[in-house]
């Protein structure tokens, strides 16, 4: 079995966002997809140990802002590297708050969806979240970032807690 | 609501294969995607309508064949957009069977996983399939097809089964 196959999987990237009694919470997430066009569902796998996971969970409310390819790698490391734990994400962020009571990041963003929580599934390391789009718009007209493009061109690094991490140990 | 925003998610082009009593199915998938790092899950999204939903229903294991970037159109029509089930799309396609059973499609492959299912969830017009990999191999070192190449540079179709499809009526 050679594990690097697994890397040919193609994903996007995306803020994930969410809030519990008013605190605020974000991460970044590549697997975040469709499952169904009717309802339209729209699935996102969160790591177990992260605030948003927790928010999501309690909120059972979601937002995804899809990220464009001239991200800033510091915006991505804000949201990716970081507990929002002990940490406020969103200060000097340009976001919203949606339907749902959910903060939507508007920065760096193509597009987004809101999503009402529905059903969720046990995934090991994860959770996967999946539920029906509330809200979606288009935020500024411009090509989207590929996890492939953020890893070969931008040289970004994978924490731990992704899906798709595997240790080089 | 601007359903528009749904097509800024990024995946890549797959066919899933399987098999029921000996005979062989297979489809194109956009949605298939890894929800943990241990164990390494993998899930695919497929229409309760299509032929490969009932086999992988019934056998429990799937396989994905990651698709190159030069995949012709006409071998991604074969595995589209005709049912299996009065078909035979191996006929003259190069495969080997899987530790599985399932048939593992090499033509036009990067890599490929081979997947033991665990869990399914119901996705109104889907079925999310959810296992642990079995097998997982690269098999020729190219670039892989993804959703967005195959729609914005091939002019590529999605039929009405995909996760994502969204009627322009």
């Amino acid at each position: 079995m050679n594990p690097e196959a697994l890397y040919k999987i193609s994903y996007g990237l995306y803020v994930v966002t969410s809030q519990k009694n008013g605190k605020l919470s974000g991460q970044i997430a590549n697997t975040v997809f469709q499952l169904s066009s009717d309802p339209i569902l729209i699935a996102a796998c969160l790591n177990k140990e992260n605030f948003t996971n927790e928010c999501v969970s309690e909120t059972k409310a979601f937002a995804v802002s899809v990220l464009s390819k001239d991200t800033p790698m510091q915006f991505i490391g804000r949201f990716g590297f970081r507990s929002g734990r002990d940490f406020d994400k969103f200060e000097g962020v340009n976001y919203k708050i949606g339907k749902t009571g959910v903060p939507i990041v508007l920065d760096n963003t193509v597009a987004y969806l809101e999503v009402k929580v529905k059903d969720t599934m046990d995934a090991g390391t994860h959770t996967l979240f999946v539920g029906e789009v509330v809200d979606a718009e288009i935020v500024e007209d411009k090509e989207v970032m590929t996890y492939d493009y953020y890893h070969r061109v931008k040289q970004g690094k994978t924490p731990k807690t992704a899906t798709v991490y595997i240790s080089k140990d």
